[in-house]
């Protein structure tokens, strides 16, 4: 896991969604000098990556605008000529930087891009189709959208229902092995791509889809707009982080309310699924001191909304399930 | 103008357009044989247009999805071997196709694919920057957002008021000599990309930005909400075809109420632009069969919305630009 310059955790947070859900995979972290995340995994060189049997060497960090800076070459170059495949998600391909691309084939490795879909796709029609599809919203970016569908996926599998998480974004194609990253396709195809990806199923099967941005973050809105009309979502959880001051990379921006959340998506989803219902908010309260704290917040939104509120690392998502089957 | 095989007068708009705005550029037209638009202009073959002096064959028909058919091809092979150029605003770059892309090397023509950005661009930020900006957005697709844009532009120079016209569409870009196509950017830049092409100005100075497709249009309305967040419009118009009985495409779709469509742009652009209005309506009432259904057309929008409502094309936008200055 190369955590690059990450500024905080959250910048991480590639890195972090794969070592929650894939573990096992996971052997070692390679931070350079001012990097402010980590992992809790091993640190490693280069070279003592190489020695560990590490295959692949994954970039977990995101930076705004998704551009590999000229710092973290090196440590790429080095990794292929150890041994290592590259994976990124970023939009810049790593494959698209000459000395990359050049020690990959003098050494024979593979670049991953996992961010850049290989097919095309259609646009959206909005026609219904079968199956079941809930998709996990938010009052920001990177407030839990990918863990509460990973979550909902596993719970209702463990009750032998029929249910098939839906990758929507780098983090999430990494853990899946598949999906979308919607935010690379062109935009006239963001509707058309979520379709794609959550296909006509069987009436009981349920597809969890990742979701995207907010309808009420100024740089992602678009993204977010198309997710929700191509995933004709009957349910909608919608992701919340409670101290959160504005949104995240825009200090000037505040968030919005809860309930104004749930209500603006809830009004854009049913524009393609006319049943499009919220069931609940999943909070992140990870940065609340105490359990009263928490508790509090928790309490405040289910007053606030009439929906259950959980924090899904901490309680589960089973109250959320209760509502879908 | 190469009209292709369109299927109705709508699917040649790009040419429809050019020829509107640019009559004086424009010398004939070149239909197939299934073609079911007409333009007016003289119809020639490739080696009569090159006989005339035509020295681009421009491609003036869209179709959904933006491919272009194999049908097209020997006739845009045969424009670059009689010496012209050839220019086209699809998803499908002609410059992708080998016998297109052979056929103009060979004859040293240019290709010019006006969709595809050439510059890369940076993620919408939605802070507030000076300037006025006015967006037209609409009930629809193909209901006369960029007739509008441009009308209105035109009326404010007259009046030698600071105006420029942004285009963020093919056929924009054909009229205006430059802008962005927002629908082919990655999905993540669709704002950002609006931002730049609309960048501070004079506080007097009014942007008129070319709108896209419809925030209730299921398969295009997330490009239509990064174009508003993007463009932080002070001032909106909704653009309307009151026969249509369906959203463009989709059969299974109605039309937003004009009201609610008011209101989902507005509360949209507030985003980023707490003080964003509708201004007004512009109906495209070509397909009504009497001035007096016209006129009564007119007048219920009026009377439901508290708005001007005019055709630009009939009665001009003076009293759209009457509440601007």
């Amino acid at each position: 896991m190369f955590l690059g310059d990450a500024p905080d955790q959250l910048a991480a947070k590639t890195a972090t969604g794969i070592v929650h859900w894939r573990r096992d995979w996971c052997l070692g972290q390679l931070q350079l000098p001012s990097c402010k995340a980590d992992l809790g995994l091993p640190g490693m060189s280069v070279s003592e990556a190489a020695a560990a049997g590490c295959r692949t060497l994954v970039i977990g960090v995101a930076n705004r605008g998704g551009v590999i800076p000229e710092t973290w070459i090196p440590t790429l170059v080095n990794a292929l000529e150890a041994g290592m495949d590259v994976a990124a998600g970023l939009h810049q391909r790593v494959a698209d930087i000459d000395d990359i691309a050049g020690a990959a084939a003098a050494n024979g490795r593979q670049l991953f891009d996992v961010r850049h879909p290989t097919q095309t796709f259609s646009v959206g029609s909005g026609e219904r189709r079968p199956g079941k599809r809930l998709l996990t919203v938010g009052t920001d970016c990177s407030v839990g959208k990918m863990y509460t569908a990973l979550a909902i996926g596993h719970e209702l599998q463990s009750r032998n229902a029929k249910a098939d998480f839906r990758a929507t974004g780098q983090t999430g194609i990494f853990i899946a092995g598949g999906g979308v990253s919607v935010d690379a396709v062109v935009a006239d195809f963001i509707s058309g791509a979520t379709e794609w990806l959550t296909p006509a199923n069987e009436p009981d099967h349920w597809d969890l889809v990742e979701g995207q941005g907010s309808l009420f973050h100024p740089s992602y809105a678009g993204v977010t707009m198309g997710l929700v009309h191509g995933a004709q979502p009957d349910a909608l959880i919608v992701c919340h982080e409670p101290t959160r001051s504005h949104m995240r990379g825009l200090p000037h921006q505040p968030l919005p309310d809860v309930q104004d959340c749930i209500d603006g998506h809830v009004a854009a989803a049913r524009l393609t699924n006319p049943d499009a219902v919220c069931l609940g908010v999943a909070v992140n309260t990870s940065a609340l001191s105490s359990d009263d704290e928490r508790r509090r917040c928790l309490s405040e939104i289910e007053q606030r909304t009439g929906l259950p509120a959980v924090d899904p690392v901490i309680d589960g998502v089973a109250a959320l399930v209760a509502k879908m089957v």
